[in-house]
């Protein structure tokens, strides 16, 4: 039976890596990596360097090509689910090609595998579809949200009190209900400045874990111009940007 | 100056550890433990085996009673607030009375210091009273939320959608407004038997990372019962349970 490891690698530092990831990594024979025809070297780079320090000599890397995906559509799921079904045929011609019996796959995901990313529901497909078999584990990770909570030294809840994690998409169209903590993922178009300022403190972080970390915190009707131009000035100098935040409604005094 | 890590250690799994928090361990003089006056065996287990794999030989063990708690408060938050402070009371003593000029200390934290942890805090709160001087850095573990999703193969969110954190305590008040996917954390009270079970899943698990892992997966109404009955018999079996979980409410098809 071959099997396969989806391997949460941490969001930016190569010292987020967990040991058990670090040993499976160490028990994989072939890497699968899908190139995200981006200029993320960075990303490229994190997962480089980690295969050098803990993959076993003789391992093998195959690549394939990312299908491309429309960045601004109408229907968001839609799109992201049509990708999904391109994508899982691409992964699974990799996996049927590449992987021989009882041989060990892996794929290393950014951060946690169980935030905002698709690599398990591409293998579920794939299985769903009945014609390549394998079993698969996963592994967790640092997600970049746990990495924004520690170089920030906050909590993500207060107090007994809940949290809710959501898209820049989805925070341009209304401050979710019923809590005052939110964290902002996949924010294309810093959406924290279509939110009423009054009262908001916001724990922004860019390529946290990275070299390239930068942090800004405190009221968001203070902070929220020097964050966009942090932003615009790091997002030319990289040529791309991922970021990441925490606003926080305080309590009426 | 004095310095201080505070290092999420996972939530149950030795494996689970980072490569950061290895080292930070092994650059320790003094761990500070406050025993909970529990019988929660595993979880001093968890942190004994890592000190004793990553720890330097001479670091020392300084470990204060942490404060009773009153576990059933008609006032959750107030409750919760006097015992920090009660708590910062005698963690300060800890440090001030072990911690040399130019030593390091450090807190192991259960799972990851961001999510419903009172470290921070705590530390947040003797420096602001100003007697006791130090700086602390904040190293990320991976919680019991992500290795819930990690052994149910699961993402916690669903494509592009938010999905909520949050306690028993609040889930036995109503389901929170306007999410589908909510985790459930610090449930004593079994809440999930307050929810409407129509279109509901739950990905239920237990001592998770360890050799007790307990994991139940389903429909809730039909799994209800048998996480209620395999929760008592563990709880009774072990003397003590920590338990998290998911709820997916099922798209209208
Ligand atoms: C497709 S999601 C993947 C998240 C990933 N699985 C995780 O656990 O962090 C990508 C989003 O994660 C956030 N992100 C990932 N890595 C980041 C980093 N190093 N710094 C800041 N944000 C990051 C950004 O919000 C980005 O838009
Ligand atoms: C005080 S909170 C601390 C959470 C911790 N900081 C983390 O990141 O997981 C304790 C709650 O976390 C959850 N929890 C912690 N460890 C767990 C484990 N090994 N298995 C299941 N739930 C766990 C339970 O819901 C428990 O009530």
């Amino acid at each position: 039976m071959r099997k396969i490891y989806v391997i949460g690698i941490g969001a930016g530092d190569p010292d987020h890596l967990t040991l058990q990831a670090a040993k499976a990594i160490g028990r994989t024979d072939v890497f699968f990596l899908l190139d995200k025809g981006e200029a993320k070297e960075s990303m490229i780079e994190l997962r480089r360097r980690i295969m050098k320090a803990y993959a076993r000599p003789g391992r093998r890397v195959a690549e394939g090509r990312d299908p491309d995906r429309d960045r601004t559509p109408d229907d968001y799921q839609g799109t992201i689910a049509d990708w999904r079904h391109r994508r899982s045929a691409v992964t699974e011609a990799l996996i049927s090609e590449h992987l021989l019996d009882d041989e060990t796959g892996a794929f290393l995901v950014w951060g946690d595998p169980s935030l905002y990313d698709s690599t398990i529901s591409i293998l579920d497909e794939i299985l769903a579809r009945g014609e390549t078999t394998f079993t698969y584990e996963v592994i967790p990770g640092i997600s970049s949200v746990s990495t924004l909570a520690a170089r920030h030294k906050i909590g993500l809840n207060r107090i007994g009190r809940p949290f809710q994690v959501t898209t820049g998409r989805r925070l341009a169209e209304e401050w979710p209900a019923d809590v005052d903590d939110v964290v902002v993922m996949l924010d294309a178009r810093q959406a924290f400045g279509a939110v009423d300022a009054q009262d908001v403190d916001i724990y922004w972080g860019a390529y946290l874990g990275t070299p390239d970390e930068l942090l800004v915190s405190g009221p968001l009707a203070e902070v929220s111009d020097e964050i966009r131009r942090v932003r615009a000035e790091a997002r030319e100098r990289h040529g791309w940007i991922m970021d990441t935040y925490l606003l926080r409604r305080r309590d009426a005094g």
